[in-house]
Formats: structure tokens, C-alpha cells, sequence
């Protein structure tokens, strides 16, 4: 059962609270920012009316298998989730921004600093990779992530890495802004209750053949732990089509909106897992409502280790921000752009080398 | 085997063609806008080499489980078919609406009256249905296609109705503007070449299982017989979400594009089967780089007799018309609208009895 | 509405079609196995209640988007169709077998010789190919139709092959003891209503992304052409999953039994298009209830002009009837293999030669 | 790299370990039951023809996105994983029966002391449930695994239990004969890891939408930690399909066996959803070649916290039990049964009121 409490005061808390406990369920009080609520979990049965009737009640709703924390209805005009200076959410879009890989410290700190000059509002990277081969590159664990921290702080850019084991969001939480939830970890249960109680702001990215519901289902988890800082992220589904990596599935933009209250974000890198379909797919997730974009950008995609077919080169992520500016206008949006460059788009291999990225590996 | 001549003279023309022939196999001329073509069908393993060397030959190409004619490198500056005063594929965008089908005089007279005021550069509406039960309306068959000849007559527009029937071809023909090939017979071989023959544009949907690639072959049988007005339409692939009717896989449209040169069109209504969703994936699919798109739209929804679900209101569709105008000019294209209405959204009732439309069916 | 009638005399039926067409619809006797119905096509919103309370009717039910007369509690001891000596959903098993292509003389006289002595209790062959691409071999048409019947009866076997186009079911019709709608053609509705109206069994298979809902539609509406003797094919889905052509979807038997009394068999060669998983999948068909297998087979695969990696040699197809044998009987079933060959596998060499099966083509 | 020795002396291994180590990779040296092998991870582009050089080197193959411990030409005779008395993967096939979860101590032993005396070779029970719904039941957790195996051991089973959390895979380890990676944690490479490092044998399922290819890498995962002893799972995959929870795709049986020596068991249970599905579907996979199955069984599913409706009664279980063994030993297999049962199924109610099941929960 959730209760959305309309009296906060210590007293009337306690009071449901002890009601609720006395029904046999552990409680929880969640204050979340678009009200405080308590959570009564493994009620098998609950008397909501009773808990209705009771003083500083709003109302209460028998927990089933739709969600409540996440569902629209909670927070009709949207969430917003900030990361560093940009609210996803809000009227500008977010554009994530970063290899697939932290490879080293070099790559790291040109990509950051590219991106952060053409637009970005966040750094990804990855330090701890989910792959399919356990031959592939692993990554670079714990020091990739404090590598990663390094260069969002050079380039003045929050940053967003991935999370795979709940044992792990201890140690990363001081270095990172926001978690990632890879696809492959959406229905991973204890993962989720982890960054939901590490309070931190959680980008969660929908599984491969999850449908929509069970995408805000998994939602709810991290909700569910006093944790509403979470950003659905759209990356394809896995269908019968083979000319794209996988489907991205534009349709859950319009269809997440309808049923959730959270930010929604679009990832065409590994959407599409074809460099020419990002930039068109970007435009068009734009034009569908996304609140913001995710892309892998690499300073020299054809020896990323890591999904260096769907990067963008560096200009080329120039290219699609300007692109996107126009599209956020048509619809209501703003994409806001460093008005001047640091560099030329041409100077890219000459700063490349000045900051020493281009040696051998 | 494919065989592009440069020299179009009769004389080379028949020693090409004698010379296919003498290996056996039925050979066509295909005089196609961008080049004139030999195909000679049924060789199982063609002396290429030999063709290639004789006088007046550009190339030619064994056949196999590739498209040729329809592959992007014939044309590589895309293709355009013209449809009423547009050229499908050009600078300008289609905007084909219509109900899904047509019922009686007033529905498809109102409808193809408002949607021209409104914008729409074609009318569609189905006479011959394919439907899942034998028990639903399966449409008005040729009564309805003349009906819908005499609508979009009165309201200045082309038409596109579909064909299920290879039989049916030749009684639609001098009805219609374009055939449509509903999706589920997007592989029906004997209907790809009856239209083929027809030497009309053909709106070709895709499956919805095809992949992107045999889509493309799809569009080449009707190619193979010497009819390049070949528009494809994405309008949904099945996959295991259910809180759509279909998937609408806008990756289709860069892929298509890469592939080939025949113009792109999206159908948002069948693509999502959610009317909240088909302004959403218009918009998105204009950015993506669709040449049009197509959109159900009926004066009453609720009664319509299939589809009710998808059609846009008369109002809506006015509405997601003037969306589209600002997505389209931010990807460099256009959709022109007419600049003065006849009457505004709010005499829709009033008109549509004026029109006789409203009484019980 | 459908009707199923207690009393058959021609003054019934009279009066009854009377009041059905007095309500505007378009009314069909259909006589069948399991019981009279009249069918009133095209009533929005019959008076049920009325019809029921006649006198002669047995029931009347408002026909919507679930099959009615396909429905197994039409039938609960299912149905049987005959075919040749057999009839399929009964106690013995049918095996159907030949090659995916008629291609000449020798090659489908020698097949059918060898599957006819190897115990298949049908022979198949198309003439009519569905081809993914307009290149591929299309097969011979009406000649290839006219080979397949001879060589039918040639080795004592009834004769099944595919139709494509509803305007070829006249000229095939005495050729045939059985036509197959091919997985493509499922929702094909004018070549189901044609073979419906033909009155010959009908092989129906299932679409590539049919739901076993919509595949029983399928064959409600061959049945409402007032034939009853549709067998269902189980040949398999498009998935995600590419180690296999298709996925070959057994669950399909014990959902389609519980859903329809029509017969059901399973064709392993396409549901899986590898010739080392058709033995497995054959076996696990009839384990789990299928009524027959339909399988590929060809003198030499690595010559057939369509499907040859999943077509079995001859040697293989009787070890698969071999093997087939005792898993009938581990469930109750039976398959009949004739207990002395004519020629031991190690003579086929000898005998395909001495059909003049084996020269260059 | 993965490196074969024929020579497995503490010096050999030395000097090839050693050179590995210099090129710059983690060793690691695996002792499997069909072979010792040196592994070298993280090397981009090892000299192999230098260590296949070496002296006590049988082969060095370098890695990449195939399996290499896991194919099958590794063990082509194939692997076998002792479970109590059993070797899955032997001619006898193993029966593994259990609830979905645990639900209490009643339940349990009453299911326990059922499916051992009905015929079962391991006792299943779920006590970290994964859930598609944060307000599911999520299982007694650890307590629930303690009470799983005092219920084995009353039985007389081994028992098997699901892992979700690389932390608790300490915990659980001196309580479960067989740990069970759940479909969602195919890919979870932090638990693959773990339990591999556990060396107890390991039930892996497969992932609702996993290539088999992918399937057989989630193994490698656990295969390069040193632990051969994995089992491979299908419980169905995602599909369009809706009339079953899942499409069991017994395809995977043949396609699994020709890419890998690890044994294949079935779960209809998962795969079908349907209770009415189990039985034909179990007795598919066996004669498709299954090395086992994996079913549910409840006391009283109506009652079930969880999977209720694809849950066997107790009765079903031992049907299911004697329709297999025929099926078996049809295609050259053995399911042995107790020949003698304690009690008749008309005395189930009797004896679970006598266990103290029945009360209210």
C-alpha cells in the first residue's frame, strides 16, 4: 500500500505509520519532491479504507502490479531531474555526451573537453562494461571511473558512468553525478534498490525486450527506496530487424510521457549502432518530446575498444548538435550552444595532438 | 542479370537483347527515369563478362539476392514520384490523409474536403479491406474506389486506395492515382507484378515482419517491371511491446535511405495505433527525413468502422499539420499549408451537417 | 450472427435464412462435418436473441473479432481431414514430404518413388514459389502443377502444392488433392476465400509474425466459405534469434488444440531451415501432439534450386520415419511405414541413376 | 588467448604461464574435466604461433566473440554435471520439480517429499525472486534457502536455488547444491563471475531475448573462472506471441548440442505459462534430445505466491512423470521412476493435511 500523507507533522506520521505497521508490513517514509509518502510493503491484502479514513491522509492505494511512485498521475506537469547546471526535464535539452569506454587518461580528457566545447551538458563513459564475450574489454573499473571524475572536472562537466554490481555503488558514488543502469541490468533487482538508496540521480536504460510498463515498473524500484531522480532512457529493442543493431523504439517517448511523470531521454548510438542513422535519429527523438540525447563520441572511433561503429568523430558531434537546435525550436524546446568555439573544427587532429592523444596503444 | 545500356538506339537495343536471349533467358526492356535497363531473367549463371564487353553496354550485373534497380547507387540523388501537384521525394513534403476506409458518400466527401482545406496533398481511403476476422467490415470493393475517385475529384486531390486482389487491378486502375499494398501483402508476388504492369504509383507498405532488406526487394519486383514510381511507406513492424498496435521503426528511414532511391513515407496511425502518438511520430519521423507522411483521419472516430482508435479528429489534423511546418523547414524541407481557411476549426460541426454528416448510420 | 440449426429440412432453413436476410445481411448455408449453420454476414448489431428463440435453431451467436466455427468446442473430439489413404487427425500420423520446388521430370518422379517407399503418406512440391527476391527461381507454374500430379501418381500418393494467386485456384484445382497457402499468404483474404470456395483441403500455414489467435481467424474464413477441411502448419515465427531461420513454435500444438479441432502439423524444414535440427524438432513435434510432419527432401540438396540446406537426403528422410515411429507410440499414436523396403539406402545411387536422376542441369 | 596443455607439470605450466605473463596478460590456469588450460585475458592481438610453438602446448587459439571452453569440439562426447545421484547430461534424464518460490515450511516439505516420491531428481524452490514489480512477493530470502535444503534433505534431494546478488553468493553457497542464474542475469557478468568462482555446479538460464550464441558466451563467463559445471536452461524467449507467457523454443535443444558439449534442460513451466502446456511441451523437448526438465509443482497453485497459473498440481507431476518415461525410452533414454509410490494420488489431500498444509496463510 502507498500512502500520500497531506499532514507532515512528526505526530500524524508516526500515527499511520504505527497503524501500518500494526497490519504486519514494513513501512517506509519516502519524501519525494512532488509529495511524502508511506510505503507499506508485503501487505498481502491491505484495508485501505481504513488507512483512508485516518487523519493527514490524502489517500491510499493498494500496491498491484501497475506503478504508483512513477505514474504520471503523481506529478502531471513532469519531473526534473538536475545534473550540474541544466534540469533534464526542463525546457532545455540535455545532450550526454562521451566514449563508450574510458580507454585513458588521454582519450578521457580530448573527448571531455571536445564535448564541453560543442555543447555537452554531461560526460559518459564507461569503466565497468557489460559484454556479451568475456574476451572483450572489460573496462577499467574503479580507477576508470575516478578517471572519468577527473575529466568531467577539467571540462566543468557533471558525469554519468555505469554501475553493475550493487557492491560497487559504494565505492563509485563520491565520483560520479548519476549512475547508469545498462539495459542489460533494468530488471536487476538488488541493483536497483542500491542506487535508489544511494540517492544519487540514476539514468536507466530500458532492457532490450523490456516492454514499456516493465521499463517504469523498474522505475518504481528506485522510487520505492526515497530515490525519484531517475531518467528513463530509451536505447532499442531487440527484434527480428539485422540492418540496425537494434530497434530504437521512438514510440516509448510519447507512450512513456503518457504514463510517467519522469524525464525521458534517447541514446541512437547504441539505438541504431550505425554512425550514419545517430544524427537523423537524434533529430527525430527531439521532434517526438525527448527531453534530452545520449551519444557515444570518440576522438578516434576506429580504434575505440568499444563500439566504435556507432561513435561519432568529434566534429561530426558538432555537426548533430547544430543540427539539433532548430528541431528543439520547432517544438517548444531550446538547445543551448557555446556561441564560440575554442577551436576550429579543423583544428581538431593539431589540439589532439597537443594534448597527446594520437600515440599508439 | 541487369544490363544498364548507354546507347538507346533500337539497333543495340535488339543485339543486346539477342544476344540475352541466346543464353536462355526472358528478356525485358525497362525504360526507367534514370537509365534504360535489360533484364534478363531465369540464367543460373550468367556469362556477365561477355554482355559487359559488347557495344552500347554501361554494365551489367548478375542477379541474386540483392536489388539492383531499386539500390541507391542507380540514383544516387533519390528519386521522385509524382503524385497530384507534389513530386513525392522532393524539397516539398506529402501529406496523404483519408479514413481507413471509405463508409459512405459523406464520410469521404467531408473528410476529402476538410483535408484539403487543411493541407493534405493526397487522399486515401480503403474499399477493399484486409482484415484479421472474416466477420469485420472488409469495405465497400469497387463502389467504394469510384466513391473515393468522386471525393477526391471534388476536392482537388489524388487518390491511393489499396489493392488485395491481382484480379482487381485492371477495374481500379483508371479509379485511382496509386495502388496501395497494404502490408500484409507487402511479399504477395502475383500483386507486386499486377500493379507493376499497371505503370501507376504504388505506395508500398512495408510487412510487418520484412526486414529493411526485403522490403527493398519487395519495391523490386514492381521495378523489374519497368515501373520505378515506387513509394515505400514504414508503417510498423510486430514486436513484443503491446502498448503499442505496432512498432514504429523509424530507423527506417535513414537505413532506406542508404539502401535506395525510391522516396520514404511514414504512417504514424498504423505505426502506433494510438492517436496520442501519431502527432508525436509524425514530427519525429519529418526530422528523421521522410518525404511524407500518411495519417488516418475521420469526422467522427468513434464511429468509424475500423481504426476508430488511430484516425485523428478533422481539428487534430489541422493541428499536427501546423506542427509539421516548423520540423520540416528545420530539416531544410517544406510543407506547404494553405494560408487562409475556409471556415475554422470550430465550424466543423456546423459544416459537417451542411455536408450532410452527422444522421445514424 | 452464425446459427447452428436442430432442424435441416428445407422449410427451416427457409424460414430462418428469410429472417436473417430480412435484417439486412448477406446469408450463407454452410454444411459441414460437425453440424448445419447459416452465416448473416454484414449486421452491425443483430438481434441474436431473436433468431435463437426460432424454431429449428440450435443457437445463434454474434460473430466478432474470435472464430466461431474454427472454435474446437464446435467440434471437442476434433476433426479429420482426409487426404489420400489418411485422414489426418486421426490415430495415424501423416508425413508429408517432397521437395520445396517441382524443378523437372526426373527430379520429383525419383522423390516421390523414394518417399512414397519410405513410408510419406503425401507428396509436396511448388510450383508457384514465393520468392523473397524477383531473381529467384519462381518456379514452374501450371506445368510444374500438372509434373507434381503425375508423379503423384506415379508412386500412389496424394499431391499437395501451394497456390499464390487467387485467379490460378481454378486451373490448379484438378491437379491437386490439396492446396497449401503458404506462410506469406496467411491473411491473404481473397485466396482464402477462394480455396474456400474450391472445397478441396487446404494445408494453411502460419504467418511468419501470426498470433495463434489470428491463424485460427485465418481458417475461419476458408471455413465460412463452407469448408471444413483445413489442416493448420505450424512452420515457424520470426524472432530475434538468427541461429535458426525461424523459430519453429511447438507451443503452437497444445494451444492451437485447445483453441480450434482443426488438425495440426508441423513443417520442421522451414521452422528451423537446417537440416541437422529437422530429425529433433520432427520428434518433439509428435510428442507433443502434432497430427503430422511436413518435411523437405530432395535427391540432392546441394543441388535444389530453392531450400537446399534444409531439405533432407533420402537416406535421412527414412531414418527420420524410423525414428519417428516409436515416439508416435510413446503417445498413442501410430505411423505406418511399409515394413519392406524396395531398395536398400545404399542402392539409391544405383536407383536415382537408373531414373535418369543425376545429369547436369 | 586460451591456451591447451598436453603437459601438465608444474614446470611446463610454469614456462608457458610465464610467457604469457610477459606479453602483458592476466594468467589464469584452468583445470576443467577435459583438459588443463592456460588463460591469458586482456592481450589485443597475442602471438599465438609463438606459444603454440612452446613445448606442453597442445593448441593456443586467441579469443574473440566465440566461445572457446564452452564449444563443443572441446568435449564432443559431451560434459556431465553430477546433481545428487544423477550426471545430467548421462543417459538418465534428470527431473528437477519444485514451487516457484518457497513459501513456508509446510509448503516446501509437502512439495519436497511429493516430487521425490513421484519421481524427481532435484528439488527447485525460489528465495530471491526476481519480480517485474517492486510490490511482488521478493521471497523469504536467505531463510527461505536454509528451509530449502533442510526440505532436500528431508526428501533426500539436492536442491537448487536462484542467485541475484554476487553478495549473497557466499552466503547461500554451503545451502545449495546447484546455484540457478535466473533469465534476467544471463548477462549479469558480476554473478556469472561469482558463481563461477563458487565451483558449484551452476543452472544458467537463458535470457528472454539471448541469442543462443549469447547463451553460450554467458557460459564462457562461467567457464573461465575454472568451472565447468554448467547447465544450460531454455525457459522460452520473447516474442510477439501472446497466447504463452513465453515462446519455449526447443530449437534450441539440436542448435545448443551442435555448439556446445554442456548439458540442455528444459523449463516448460517459464517457457509456456500455461499449465495446460507443460506436459506436451516437456515430452517435446525430451524427444527433441533434453538432457532433463525443470518444472513447477505446488501443493495448490490457486494459493501460489508466484507463477500459480503455470504451476503443476501434485497429481500432474506424476502424469507428467509417467508420460515421459515412454518418450524417453523412444528416443534411447531413460527416466527412472520409483516403482513403488507411498501413497496413491487420491491420497495427496490426506497427506498434506497430515503435513499440517491446508491451513489459511
Amino acid at each position: 500500500m502507498i500512502v500520500k500523507m497531506s499532514q507532515l507533522d512528526a505526530e500524524t506520521l508516526q500515527t499511520v505509520t504505527a497503524a501500518l505497521e500494526a497490519m504486519g508490513g514494513e513501512v517506509r517514509c519516502l519524501r519525494l519532491p512532488f509529495g511524502c509518502f508511506l510505503a507499506a510493503l508485503g501487505l498481502a491484502d491491505p484495508p485501505v479504507g481504513t488507512i483512508q479514513a485516518m487523519a493527514g491522509v490524502e489517500w491510499a492505494k493498494a500496491a498491484g502490479s501497475k506503478p504508483i511512485l512513477a505514474s504520471r498521475e503523481l506529478n502531471p506537469q513532469g519531473s526534473r531531474v538536475p545534473l550540474g547546471n541544466l534540469e533534464i526535464g526542463g525546457e532545455a535539452l540535455a545532450l550526454v555526451a562521451g566514449p563508450c569506454s574510458v580507454e585513458d587518461r588521454e582519450q578521457i580528457f580530448s573527448t571531455a573537453r571536445f564535448v564541453a566545447a560543442y555543447g555537452a551538458t554531461a560526460l559518459r563513459g564507461g569503466a565497468y562494461k557489460p559484454r556479451t564475450s568475456p574476451y572483450a574489454f572489460q573496462g577499467l573499473g574503479q580507477p576508470g571511473v575516478e578517471l572519468l571524475r577527473e575529466a568531467g572536472d577539467a571540462a566543468g562537466l557533471p558525469v554519468i558512468s555505469e554501475v553493475m554490481d550493487p557492491g560497487d555503488v559504494e565505492a563509485m558514488a563520491p565520483f560520479v553525478d548519476c549512475f547508469q543502469i545498462g539495459a542489460r541490468n533494468m530488471s536487476n533487482g538488488p541493483l536497483l534498490k542500491a542506487v535508489g538508496k544511494a540517492g544519487k540521480p540514476v539514468l536507466l536504460k530500458r532492457g532490450p525486450s523490456a516492454t514499456l510498463a516493465e521499463f517504469v515498473l523498474a522505475a518504481e524500484y528506485i522510487l520505492l527506496e526515497g530515490n525519484a531522480q531517475v531518467i528513463l532512457c530509451e536505447r532499442g529493442i531487440r527484434t527480428f530487424e539485422t540492418a540496425t543493431r537494434n530497434t530504437l523504439d521512438l514510440n516509448a517517448i510519447p507512450v512513456l510521457k503518457s504514463m510517467t511523470h519522469l524525464p525521458v531521454v534517447v541514446d541512437p548510438s547504441h539505438g541504431t549502432g550505425r554512425r550514419d542513422a545517430v544524427a537523423p535519429m537524434a533529430r527525430a527523438a527531439v521532434a517526438a518530446g525527448a527531453d534530452g540525447i545520449v551519444v557515444e563520441v570518440h576522438p578516434d572511433p576506429s580504434r575505440a575498444l568499444s563500439d566504435g561503429d556507432q561513435s561519432l568523430h568529434l566534429p561530426e558531434f558538432r555537426r548533430l548538435a547544430e543540427e539539433l537546435r532548430p528541431v528543439a525550436e520547432a517544438v517548444g524546446r531550446r538547445l543551448d550552444l557555446p556561441e564560440t568555439l575554442p577551436f576550429a573544427p579543423n583544428q581538431v587532429p593539431l589540439i589532439r595532438r597537443a594534448l597527446g592523444w594520437g600515440g599508439s596503444r
